[in-house]
């Protein structure tokens, strides 16, 4: 899955890689930095394992006051 | 982009998600946490794009000897 920062809130790794890209020459905008977590679930079917993820997500993966998360199941693969 | 820990090295981070979340109660098998990285850049193209941020990723935002990295332009977002 993936975990972003939600727009508008603070993002101080996405700032520092904005800056170091620009020292190196590269001109970019705005950089946001983010986790993806790849999960080994046991699931009978692909609605189950969405399930599970979510509940993990909302439990332990992702803080939902300052961030987003997507789900991707093998086949839609990030 | 998405930056994941290569296949055989080390992840700390993936191993401390396994543990906490087998303690919640979720049997799950193994897990890598990488980053996944939201930048703008200015390109001509797709091909051009594609080719800015694979510099980024050699010269800054990849370990190469133990991050893989995986480029994904608007349209194929992941």
């Amino acid at each position: 899955m993936l975990v972003r920062p939600k727009g508008g809130i603070l993002d101080p790794q996405g700032e520092a890689v904005e800056r170091s890209l620009r020292r190196l020459g590269f001109p970019v905008g705005e950089a946001r930095v983010g986790r993806v977590i790849d999960l080994e679930v046991d699931a009978e079917s692909a609605e189950e394992a969405r399930a599970q993820v979510e509940r993990m997500c909302e439990r332990l993966l992702a803080n939902p006051l300052i961030e987003s998360y997507e789900i991707a199941l093998p086949g839609n693969r990030p």
